[in-house]
């Protein structure tokens, strides 16, 4: 049987990295084998893509420019890690997905509908089971994420820019209700944990896992 | 005035920096100003992105991902060199542009028309005044190119891929004849130059330069 592709999105602060080790256990325990990937980056060819779209150093990245990169990373880790996964049954988190280029390029660089386009291309039309999408407002987000490192080239935009972001989730939550799902992540770890496990069982359900 | 744009294609072998040369003569001798640049490449951020596309260790990299690392870099390099140039007035000589990617994505790597909308989107459909194709037989070319240096990715691609590389680029001339002009790179180095300084006499002479 094929498996199950979960993808998780949200702005820095949303607490994203300790769901996920959740839903890694959540699967785990059921017996079933998680691959954990994430983009930008994933296997070792995207993650040198990474280091160029992360690094501070290049400022004058074009709009265009960058939501290809994004494509060209994301098009080596479907056909490098996804893919085979899946095809081997397992369960594949990934951190970030297409919807972040909706949400960063489409919504937030404002360049409109080239970006699902390019992005039909990269991914071959591969669409994730579940996609959690951790909202926070990007102020709080912000004042949660920036402790404990410096910022990189995307946590510099401007507040103007995250809040385009932040419209783009809320427009797929509205037109995708059934595999995009939108949890408040203001709430306690555990809170958010109980949401999100509540959605990982309705899945499970409805594919007899 | 609007300047000009020019682009130079061929194979490993065909002589392209040689005849580069003899174009920035041509313009520098009508006292006009001259920018060059070159793809993969050209800006800092594509040159990183060259370094990624041409590294033999990245043996993994999927023909789709490759594709859209040579759109970003053209995005860049026409956002960043290209158009500003032209916008000067400049006479802009680019080392490969578009028609590579349709010659060496969507007939070498057979990926299909996606190429061409895929760079539609990152050149936002700039097209080259001119394009000289240094056309030239595969073993011919790699026979004359791997003395110098060691063989990069491309270069190490069995001679069917190019077979299918130069079976793109006759395609191109043939349902481009005013732009993309053909010339038999197995001539001499006067032999060429004097082929291509006819193009551009032609050119200037429609430009009114």
């Amino acid at each position: 049987m094929r498996g199950l592709f979960i993808t998780l999105e949200g702005g820095d602060g949303a607490g994203k990295s300790t769901q996920i080790r959740n839903i890694e256990r959540f699967f785990e325990e059921k017996g079933l084998v998680v691959t954990h990937t994430r983009e930008p980056g994933g296997p070792p060819i995207a993650e040198k893509l990474r280091a160029i779209l992360l690094d501070p150093a290049n400022s004058e990245m074009d709009a265009v420019t960058e939501m290809l990169i994004y494509a060209a990373g994301r098009a080596q880790n479907v056909r490098e890690i996804v893919e085979p996964a899946l095809e081997r049954g397992e369960i594949v988190i990934c951190d970030r997905f297409v919807d972040s280029s909706i949400a960063y390029q489409a919504y937030g660089r404002q360049l409109g509908d080239m970006v699902a386009e390019v992005n039909r291309r990269a991914t071959g039309g591969l669409t994730p089971d579940l996609t959690i999408w951790l909202d926070i407002d990007p102020e709080t987000g912000k004042a949660r994420a920036t402790h404990d490192k410096d910022p990189d080239r995307l946590e510099l935009e401007s507040t103007a820019f995250h809040t385009r972001v932040r419209e783009g989730y809320w427009s797929i939550a509205e037109s995708e209700p059934d595999r995009f799902k939108r949890i408040d992540a203001s709430g306690t770890i555990d809170e958010i944990k109980d949401e999100i496990y509540h959605f990982l069982e309705e899945l499970c359900k409805a594919r007899g896992l």
